[in-house]
């Protein structure tokens, strides 16, 4: 951590800096230039409140050289993690697909999805029970009743399956669920981290809306600091001015991230865009940009006119989707993990 | 709402919609024009699920004439809502200072505080047990101690309370609280959300950092819902891509706010800016905007240097702010509760 | 358009817009409900200043139900535009990649890498002149000698030259240029859109960073309303709240410009991140998305230290990148132009 | 600045930028760590391109402590500057308050509303000749024979007056002109900015919509460094996610340009909003941040019923505004100056 001091800065207060800094059991290195003195500090700053720092009259700047994330820093751990759900991988050269309803709408449906998409190539199921929705008057999910129908689903087909938890209180129904998804709306919901990094189950951790990947890090960080580092990240888009897409794809972020950690990203690109004739040209897009695999929302109501077009496909069309990423693996050095 | 159906739309899905909508018990206007065919709906679109519809092949554009929130909305319910707080009333040509430390470190520091804020014409006390903090290894705040010592500090002070809650298992411990507040980053946590709409305690609702006014409002509603309309709104700033400031202040929202809804609405300017000399001027700009009070954050440590130039201000700065507001209220037609 | 007009709105002003609506020749589609009065206007709407409208009393909100922008607009003209520079195409399944160094140097730096990228793929050399640089105490670029410089380096290779243009005074000098770029900073430069409007020479725009696609898609209409229809679109990263990247690059752009527009869209990974190392994930990506082209900075200064690890990457990296796009561009139908 | 070596950096390249620093005449000063290896830069280092060195591959990050600016630097210029335009002060305790029609329509509106502001307070008189707009087939402004008409309001009322020039080429005819415009889209049209720092009239330097603070200075500095120091800086509102406003007004900007330059800044309230029942709020907002002016916009047509609630207020209106800001100038230590 670099702190940089004005040049009239009053030298009472710069004393008992230097004093804190050192009963925090860190090291300094002072350097003076003509317009301000540098203070660097070495040891093990990830202790340290930087917004507190900053906020001192007499500090001008703050640096933090090392990350504040440390379980999640590849620094420490240059090996891809390989998170295993069910004999499926993610991280490596592994590329998972996962794909499933929006919501669970009843056992007849999401049991003919999870068929459909086994059959085209997805290695687990994906399927809504609580959904986080913005309006009070919006459909809330089946809740528990959901939950049992997409654990029936798995018995039925095998699939390993993920489920949106929402609060601590119902982590006792998910023990059947093999990966416990945090929602974009809860990256911050610090209590929630804090109860899933009790459990064993791998984690998908979605980014906020409007978080940075340092604050996405620190999040993973709160699950790993509870003892549990099987976590999955998804990039699900960021909230910028531009109306046309409900968010933006930061497909930037894959690359980024494959530096800062060894944890896998995947990409959910029906939620970014939220329209269904995005979902394969940013599908391609997320292969390219080295993604871990795929989220995607698959529907099969022939008989619901209102669904086709929205930001689910139909199972042929994500057929053709896994053939197209099927093609574009070898480029990237992954293979698409198979039953 | 009003739905513009692109010209060269299959018929038989444009047929399913007009179905579907009369089916939800909505009535239609239909208007053909040469590129495009305009449907209205007429009726009560608020259960209507407008991402779903935005999202349908044959839609080119939607848009929601009526606002989705209905208890929050002015247009239903003109005058203001006055929320009475131990007497100290929000809204209105009312106006409210709250104050007290960021975390609450102990009894002697938080009665300290409450003195000399009161003394200086706060007239509810604000105190940290719950922290949210982006860091796993950073303080969490001193929880339910932290919550005894500031219920002690009313008992003393006579000053009615405000603190965090961020997690519903803990509501519990909030019977003599006298206002929840709800945090920037659990605007979206529903079930949080939920649980404060079945009480009949006031809430804070702090604007997240990444939302619209109109989820915002959404948020409220979802308290409303559940029956408990006492709601105080409180803009915190905006993520942005400025970097000099923690946050950008959004005082536009102010009086957009005030045509929108009834609800009180305060500013947070010590959290939007992180810096304690941005306190005082976004105060006033806040005044002059037409905010119904300031939340601000005191400390009294004269001990830790560290403390001095942080977001916080010291007694005789918070005394001096409040000097300046009072010169001000007469000019926005507000009238500072004493106590 | 479909303007909503306040319950309580005055009569007379009510009036007044009708009346004002149809002496600019629209014809009107009224539709009272409960809260509401909509009024749709039929005709060519794109003369309506829409914010002017939006901005008025009795307006509740307002929403452009034909697109502002018509030579720009895919519904007019269904075909995909096919842009010649110099025998290389842009658009439809043509696949093109622009390369040369940020600034040119010299001339020997300049032919060198005009060489060097010619043998490894790139049909047309870029090489930036007039650099816009945010400090005034930066290089500014070598002006009408770098110029000079990149025309002979076209006629010894035989690549056409693409450069930016930052001022329409320097127009007389680009008369062997065979694409006049736009700025980023310049996207919104009026007076320059119309000077280019005015040449018969492809032009290449570059998307603002922070502008709309809808506004990018209307400065495309400033050049076209002057008569050149020669566009080609660059995404190249807009600006978010994101730190780790210079910019956030749009790649659901591609897809939704597919869309609107029939101009061909290419994408600049260089600049959005300003990392060498992520120019390869997002050309990949950009191809998944379905981009026309990619425009590529390439260094060749083996002595110079510096320059190593910049945004520009070396020809045997240019190379290693061609060669990946190539076996990609047969997923998305796209097909590479080769000398 | 302080320039942060990764671990495993290579140690020629590392060596490189050693003697590169060393050779445009910087010292160095190394300081080890377990991680990392920190160099701190000592000189004038506003030459050096922090972009190409964050961009080195053996870079882990990099912190600018000297900030680029040298001659808006509050740090190298204590005292505010105070800008004189035709004998009214803009900086120091002075207020000035600058109001006119959006577009100049003819001569004899112009007119009316110079005399309307004249008489409420206003000290210079605004209008639009050459009119910046999104749409090629909007109203583009009088242009020169606009120029002409304010020119003459000038002559009959003695009030100075302020247009935007938004090409070079049009500079020979703002002889009389007495503050020239630069608009937020012009921000960074560098050329533009070196041709009015060739001029010894005062600039009206608006911040572009997506402009950091520190980017606003660069350009101010732009023409500082061609020799003109009378820069008035001008905030109008940013682009961020929220919909309900067309930008967000970022008050916070005030006091931070306080503290980082000399130079005055004043809000333009009417454009940021695009509302003109928003004016008034956000003016006594901008006066309790801190603003050393305003800039309104006042509109005189009554028998124009699409005008009335535009972001223009009427003269009337803005007769209320400047007596409110006059009650309110005191609190901030200004004083209105009047004719």
């Amino acid at each position: 951590m670099v702190i940089t001091i004005k040049s009239n800065a009053d030298k009472k207060q710069f004393e008992n800096l230097l004093n804190w800094i050192e009963s925090v059991g860190l090291q300094i290195n002072l350097s003076e230039g003509e317009n301000y003195t540098v203070v660097g500090l070495v040891g093990d700053t990830s202790l340290v409140d930087i917004s507190l720092l900053r906020s001192l009259d007499i500090v001008d700047s703050i640096v933090r050289i090392q990350e504040p994330y440390k379980s999640a820093n590849r620094k420490f751990h240059p090996e891809d993690s390989i998170i295993d759900v069910g004999g499926h991988k993610f991280g490596g050269n592994h590329f998972q697909i996962i794909a499933g309803p929006c919501s669970i709408e009843s056992y007849d449906q999401v049991l003919a999805i999870a068929k459909a998409v086994k059959q085209a190539g997805a290695t687990i199921l994906r399927g809504g029970a609580f959904k986080p929705r913005s309006s009070p008057y919006s459909f809330q999910g089946l809740g528990i009743e959901g939950l049992k129908m997409l654990v029936e689903a798995k018995r039925q087909t095998g699939l390993p399956i993920i489920t949106e938890l929402m609060s601590e209180n119902f982590l006792p129904y998910f023990d059947d669920v093999d990966i416990i998804q945090i929602g974009a709306r809860n990256m911050q919901n610090f209590d929630l981290l804090k109860a899933v990094g009790k459990t064993r189950k791998p984690i998908l951790l979605k980014r906020g809306l409007a978080n940075t990947i340092e604050e996405w890090l620190m999040s993973a960080e709160y699950i790993m600091a509870g003892g549990n580092s099987q976590i999955i990240l998804c990039e699900r888009g960021i909230r910028t001015f531009e109306p046309y897409t409900r968010n933006t794809l930061d497909l930037s972020a894959i690359p980024i991230l494959k530096e800062k950690t060894h944890l896998p990203v995947i990409v959910d690109p029906s939620h970014a865009s939220g329209l269904s004739r995005l979902v394969k040209p940013l599908s391609l897009a997320s292969v390219g940009a080295g993604a871990d695999g795929l989220i995607i929302e698959v529907h099969n109501n022939p008989e619901c006119a209102l669904c086709d077009g929205a930001q689910s496909l139909r199972p042929e069309q994500f057929d053709d989707l896994v053939k197209a990423v099927d093609i574009m693996l070898p480029i990237v050095n992954k293979e698409r993990d198979k039953e």
